[in-house]
């Protein structure tokens, strides 16, 4: 086979770990420099493909590559930008081939969710009808951890463990603080249409009367009355209630919480911030101070609390990527199998990208306790093993995380047509 | 002398290093058993005093002990509630007097801000007064940085440490995101009268160009214009903005922004959230996509990002808070005094109470940048040496922080009154 060059990028929301999955793929890239040349990176995700603008990852050092592993963010630019059909926008993906061509790449890594591994296995269908050899590669990755098939999705786990720590650590302020001052703590995090990270906030939770107390899962509609009385329960069994609710609950009428009417003092509708709708139903309904937060990106960038069991499953389905593609594989996704829950056990497999492309997969109804405020021994079984392990980053003298910020020098352009995307 | 029994109480808004002081009160007390006897912690701060719900800490293991000083939050529970003035409620002080006496208590520490100290000075003036030997001391404690003499505050520290992180991390995730979509990034941090935990999230920013750019302090009143053409700066120079606002932040009426018509879906107007107010406004003058994150409570109790330096300081102001009161001192509290800024040195001095308690130290004039949105280099060097230094908790096999709980026994009751508080 001959030595051709590579292209990775970067897609959608970003995670504390997806540059650990850049880090497999360029430094198993380097060890196999007969098969694969340059590796060039799209400057923000699939953008950099289609308008040339190319990363030229050669010439950064080993160290910095090395480094991508403990810092968070999207080293090279992510984009919330979806290819859509083939038939309606086929310039798009003969653009993308005209560049690779330009550029002598054989090889595509795209590292992202669902809509990311539908783009990928759209151009392996196109390289394959122009008859261009491309091997096309999908990398999981989304926090909110709802590829179907791998097992978990790297990026989950750092958040899972970011929020169940955070639950925990707060649950020791408000105890302190519930016999004479706040009495309810809500936490809000993210998943808009799967509660999994609601879910693992419920890791917090080891012994009887744990926080958190309840859960408000987005597949579970809202119910005032119910809700009001387990919160009243909850105080009067604990003297306090902490609570962690999805930014994706809706009411039953099937709109978000978040997004009824909720108005600033400049009187502009504010979306986001279901917390404070909780807490201002607690205030108004029972009485007592609450307080509540809203962690947003710190959840899901927060390398310094990442997962060391999600550094390792994000660090191999780059190296996996890269090791399908020069065995000739192509429309695949490196996907996480489990062997056993306890102890944890899991090896990588093979996903077709027909099967993983445009499909979510939700919590399952036997994760969701029969009152809807909690998880099942099942989800805990499933969950628990996601946070195991910490993998601080190195800390500069001045006491912050030493993370890497790469040169992302541009590659010379060698195509003369300019394209709009 | 002869051997006293002590009492130790918690007190106002927690810290993640306040059980560090703990620690160092009650290791400190297990060395100088000749001098004293038995440690009595106040259930929930000074009302366990009152109510004489005595928590007897000498049933706690050393090992438990020595996990206070990774432990969040307020292992006996901690009180917002404030002693007055000795002549109106002489009966509050007269039966602390009583409860000390019967439990033959001759040293009292208070651990908390500028009211506990008020507090502790008090109750050293009633027990000289009605000539009961007591030895009164004060150990300072404030995430918000606000009590005189002392150069810092324990818990301070570890807050600015991790609003810091909190905010070079968002802006990995942010500048990843903001070429195609999300540009602004707005962090609310607490210090509702002094901008102390505002200023501290400047010291993410090490290189020109760095996060944060903006800091809406609540020294400095908030106009709106200036504002607007400030953020408009940053984009179009960075291409994204992150802006650390503090939660006290006022507008030229001297109304809290936070405070100003805000209401939920339910009606309730709600108090809290400057940062929704804020990113209300850009999204409506400037029109590009922003996130906020309030991180409230997880930002006082975040003992797994602990300043090492802040933990020393912690555990310090509770070992000399014994050696002071063994040494015959009453009516003083320990302070740290800064020797040098770079390399970083301090020492443990004797501040007396009259002089700190009820005094608000504020942001200095000549930390504020000229222009209001940032911080002066004298700001930065007094400011950098406070988060130097991780102070990992241990975790379990879990992949969770291994804080303790203790026994927190109740001491038997030797008086017949009742005391409502």
């Amino acid at each position: 086979m001959a030595r051709k060059n590579a292209f990775y990028a970067q897609s959608g929301g970003v995670s504390a770990v997806i540059n650990a999955s850049a880090c497999g793929v360029l430094q198993t890239a380097r060890q196999h420099s007969e098969e694969i040349g340059k590796v060039y990176a799209g400057r923000n995700g699939i953008i950099g493909a289609l308008t040339e603008d190319l990363i030229d990852t050669s010439v950064e050092s080993d160290a910095a590559i090395a480094a991508l592993k403990h810092t968070p963010g999207a080293a090279f630019g992510s984009c919330r930008y979806k290819l859509r059909s083939i038939h309606e926008h086929r310039a798009q993906y003969e653009r993308l081939i005209e560049v690779f061509r330009a550029h002598d790449i054989g090889f595509f890594f795209y590292n992202g969710g669902g809509d990311s591994q539908d783009t990928a296995y759209k151009v392996s269908q196109v390289g394959a009808g122009v008859a261009y050899p491309l091997q096309c590669v999908g990398i999981p990755k989304t926090v909110d951890n709802d590829l179907p098939i791998t097992d978990c999705s790297p990026g989950f786990g750092s958040m899972a463990k970011y929020v169940a720590i955070s639950v925990r650590e707060a649950a020791f302020d408000l105890a302190a603080m519930s016999p004479t001052s706040t009495k309810v703590f809500v936490l809000e995090v993210m998943g808009r249409h799967a509660g999994w990270t609601t879910a693992a906030c419920a890791l917090a939770a080891e012994h009887e009367g744990d926080a958190p107390h309840i859960l408000l899962l987005p597949e579970v509609a809202f119910n005032e009355g119910r809700f009001l009385a387990q919160v009243d329960e909850v105080l009067k069994r604990q003297g306090h209630c902490v609570i962690a609710v999805s930014e994706g609950l809706k009411g039953p009428d099937g709109e978000f919480l978040a997004a009824s009417g909720f108005r600033d003092a400049f009187g502009h509708s504010q979306l986001g911030g279901v917390a404070p709708v909780i807490t201002g139903l607690i205030s108004a309904k029972i009485g007592c101070k609450c307080h509540w937060a809203v962690p947003d990106y710190l959840q899901r960038s927060a390398r310094h609390l990442a997962s060391e069991i999600d550094v390792q499953h994000a660090y191999a389905v780059g190296r996996a990527a890269v090791e399908f593609a020069i065995a000739g594989k192509s429309a695949v996704m490196p996907a996480i199998r489990r062997l056993s829950d306890s102890p944890y056990r899991w090896d990588i497999i093979e996903a077709p990208l027909s099967e993983v492309a445009n499909q979510e997969k939700m919590l399952p109804a036997d994760f969701i306790r029969a009152d809807g405020f909690g998880i099942t021994a099942a989800a805990r079984r499933y969950l628990a093993p996601l946070i195991v392990g910490e993998a601080y980053p190195p800390f500069t003298r001045n006491g912050l995380p030493d993370y890497v910020k790469l040169r992302n020098a541009a590659a010379p352009k060698k195509l003369t047509s300019e394209f709009a995307v």
